[in-house]
């Protein structure tokens, strides 16, 4: 059990999502975050750096945007749906738009972009997964 | 002249935005994030801090948005506009969320939060405004 | 394998630590950064959340500093020891003040203190593993 | 007068430092993480920007502190001297390593990065003026 889903497990309120999607969510958001910082710092390190700028760019701003969408996930004390379902759209619409470019580059032989493709994908589910169990 | 539209007046691109619009709209979300950090504090440090959990949460959610939306519109290289709307839907939605808590508290005395209410206040019309410019 | 693993081994160039100690230290920044934030909000639904300021306030500078500490051992390309240094000082710091205080409300019985007491002793000590790597 | 420093007036408890040497260094904490997300974001967009990679490096780790330390400035309830002091010095050591990468570039003509070594020093400055005064 990770630490997230132990300390959903010790939260001494409710809190109105399934834990272990709510778990997976915090999860992969972080995952993602520290993936995308990794692979802008990666990016910079590459000969071919001026062809990664837009690279670069969408991993710092879904590593942002994941950090804070972790963050409001991990409190749920005073849930509120609309902030948290705005956040989460945030969220996905940052991990969607790396997602493909990294996809791009890890076709082209990239195994760092690649490996965040993969991150951005888990992210942007498990945000949707969120989402869909929240309406 | 603030030292984030001496930045973008050194940019050595072009920018979507209207520089003041964008310069502004940074501003308020640093501002924001700054307030609402030390109003959770503030709430903390009330007699009453049990009567004050749903603002505490509030200001953190939107501390940790305004963070991330500060970031990313301070990033114009490979700008992404579908990231960049979602981005300030959030933050807009984590402002109206926070600031009609804070006003709430405000107007029962609480001197924190009717100064928090209105840098949410401000943060929500900025991005808004952005926003609209964008579409 | 971890995707921060993962991702050091694509990296395209050197780095200054061993892979596995700086994988080990920044998973524990993250987790660090999440069990904080989350034993903040669950501090914060206890009836007894007067008698938690100070653990509230601990757990907030601890998962803010976690969350820097993670991103700046995520890039490696111009790697500056000064900087790295200083910012795992700053995280053992801000771990071990947590954690001590933490220690004592789970002792009291709080599980979510005392699981968070986990998380800030893993994370000082990755901290300090680091740094006596790194002297 | 900034609302930072009408936070600080409206705040219910006392806290350890000067009201305007506290407010100047959280102003000076949240310029500068701006300024140098903006810088790394000029760099990136320069034609020469594989010379840059260290700066862009020096940039990203400068603001993740400086966001870290405005966060734990802008906290005075359960105040903690050891925390504060590791993360001002790790704040400081960013500001400097920053600062001087930046200089060197502003000198080459680089107006991003000499308005950005600008914005270092302040912070360099006043996050050394609250050590010495809790010193």
């Amino acid at each position: 059990m990770t630490r997230a889903a132990q300390m959903l497990e010790t939260y001494p309120g409710d809190f109105g999502f399934d834990a272990a999607a709510l778990a997976e969510c915090i999860a992969a958001c972080q995952e993602c975050a520290q993936t995308c910082t990794a692979c802008a710092d990666a990016c910079l390190a590459e000969e071919q750096v001026a062809d990664l700028r837009s690279c670069i760019t969408h991993n710092l701003n879904c590593a942002a945007v994941c950090t804070a969408a972790a963050a409001v996930l991990s409190r749920q004390t005073a849930y509120d749906d609309a902030v948290t379902r705005a956040v989460l759209e945030a969220c996905a619409a940052a991990c969607r738009a790396c997602g493909d470019e990294c996809a791009h580059h890890g076709e082209m032989g990239m195994e760092h972009c690649r490996v965040c493709a993969d991150a951005c994908r888990r992210c942007e589910q498990a945000c949707r997964a969120l989402l869909a169990a929240a309406s």
